[in-house]
């Protein structure tokens, strides 16, 4: 299977219309078209509609909102929905500010998401409301760990079919579920939280191998989290050989996702079913 | 002439003003750093015409275009031209929306530009309303071969002819014309295409050695796109070397861009004058 | 003292919002996660005062200012000083537009900044309504030499005794003062200024240094243009190593910030007092 979904990467080049952040907008375009993407970034309320409509997926990223790309974000998630294409959401630092909260809430109430992706803490935030009902929140840490990842397994599958969306939830282990099945991923490097953008950057891979692979989201999302955790781990050994820092492993991470095949993955890929 | 084009742009470090998009912004400040000129960012409407004013040149770039920045675009370009700076236009993406295509025929309406690059698509949207006149259009197609060269160069003076500036279309072979004279480059590599903003920073790289030979702006245009291919050429062959992938690539061609010299241009330059 | 203000900044993680320019904000980000310190980007007026209030210093810097970030500008500052955060300011450019120096002076006004770093023509830019008075001006050359240091390290005294801010002054030679102590910091290496952002880094670092060290304001910032100037050095023996250029030059100063340690600063630092 993810061999299928990492060759219609590479073969169908994936046009991904990305309203994201300025802040790793520059890497999630590099890392596009590293992992066999092509990325367009457009956010102006004017041409947010025509250009999602010559994409196959379009990243929502709130990394660096605004008032005017909120609005764009907006009309584009609605005509991407329109196409059919996947919708894939970072909600990146929502609870960080109300803005941040109430933006990512407005988007899922008049968007389908096919993806969502954070943190365990963006997760969380996003599932605000059923919190409370669930009551789940005083149990599950920041951290997800070996103690509780049963318990966030099937945390995050009851999100997943609250929201209807697959839910990606990355830290040092990762989860990959909808609401009947859980990926749960090894992969990857405590490094990779020294450079800045690895979660916007893992979320354009994940609207690539989506817009290239639409009929299998979740694995689609699976695939892109092992490809990064990949990447993540072979540019450690570069940064070690090399005596290098983290600048150099921003560099190496691209790299190896340039020369990501399905070799490489299947050699290196820790993952399990739950 | 090239030799003195490269050491203008060493010696009077032409300082150019760059409206451009905020996904390769960084690296086109670090390219005009590398080929010896130096960048000012500034896009808000209260100051571009001073910003304009103490350059020698202009960089407009449409990559992520909004209302606000077209107005300054704008307003810069017709200060530049009051100057007699050149001001280089690079249209990205035109075509792709109504808003880029309508954008870049307003710009083009009411800025004299010296230079204008793109791909042959973004050249082709350009020329938009002669090429029903001329009717050329159904034979040329995206990308530039041995086979349809002569037609495309052709092609490319007339487009100069109309426009009045110098065209520079790059791909797999590039072409930079004016009405007279075409100069066909087959510097470059085709791993180029794998790093987001190649075309952004040629056009900075031209804007700045047009900025440094406001005098023979058709061989300063020639100059930069040569420049950009060999350290493509250079960056590759460090690629091969290192077992690197793109990110590495997007490295080494600006180092090699800030190791550029007359000697390292006359022994790997590819140029033909049509 | 400088061992304490380096353990602090990797020991308390201070979390450093920043409003800043779209060119460099990403070696911003980075370089902050490699000194110790973790970055947030916001400059939406709805959401800036909340994002300065969960951080623990506020870096404000007009290389791209706008109508709309300077508002919220404004508004971030106001708050950080009720919260007592560290503040600092980066005035990029001032001198070079009458936005820049009238924005500059109005932050000056309305924000009790901790910290303004600048090259000596933005230092003189932002005192210019005592030029007059003191009458240094036509003495004071843009570039700090050994002939003029006496005089120039009297004169950002004066700025920072009427300013209330440490006053940190980069060129060849930097200089950190307040109105009775001025560190004379000899580290660095000419390169660095073919790099864009090195100055923006190096502002972003003494925001992270302040909010680790809050009430050691002036060592923080010599100890930040230090480390700074180190990792300047010691990349610079990569790049003649490697026959590398300006690209990997950049790289390797974030990768010499991420291991840098107090032993490595003992034995480089270039410090005198006076």
């Amino acid at each position: 299977m993810f061999k299928e979904i990492l060759e219609n990467a590479k073969k169908k080049t994936p046009l991904v219309h990305c309203i994201t952040n300025y802040v790793t907008v520059n890497d999630c375009a590099n890392i596009l078209l590293a992992c066999g993407g092509s990325p367009i970034m457009a956010d102006d309320i004017n041409e947010v509609e025509e250009i999602t409509s010559i994409c196959t997926a379009l990243y929502i990223n709130i990394g660096t909102l605004n008032e005017r790309t909120i609005s764009s974000m907006m009309l584009a998630g609605k005509k991407a929905n329109q196409l059919a294409h996947p919708v894939v959401l970072d909600p990146v630092g929502i609870g960080a500010s109300k803005l941040r909260t109430d933006t990512t809430i407005s988007l899922m109430q008049n968007i389908k998401f096919s993806v969502i992706r954070g943190n365990i803490s963006e997760i969380k935030a996003i599932n605000n409301d059923s919190v409370k009902i669930q009551g789940v929140d005083a149990n599950i840490d920041d951290a997800i760990s070996e103690e509780n990842i049963d318990l966030i397994v099937s945390y995050v599958k009851n999100i997943s079919k609250r929201t209807n969306c697959v839910i990606a939830v990355t830290g040092a282990i990762d989860i990959v579920a909808d609401e009947n099945k859980a990926y749960i991923i090894r992969n990857g490097n405590p490094l990779m939280s020294k450079v800045s953008g690895t979660g916007c950057m893992l979320t354009a891979i994940i609207t690539a191998f989506c817009g290239a692979n639409p009929d299998n989201i979740l694995d689609a999302t699976a695939c892109a989290v092992v490809c990064m955790g990949l990447s993540g781990e072979l540019a450690h050994k570069l940064v070690v050989e090399n005596h290098a820092g983290t600048s150099s492993y921003r560099t190496y991470m691209i790299d190896e996702m340039s020369k990501m095949n399905y070799d490489t993955l299947k050699r290196g890929i820790k993952i399990e079913i739950k």
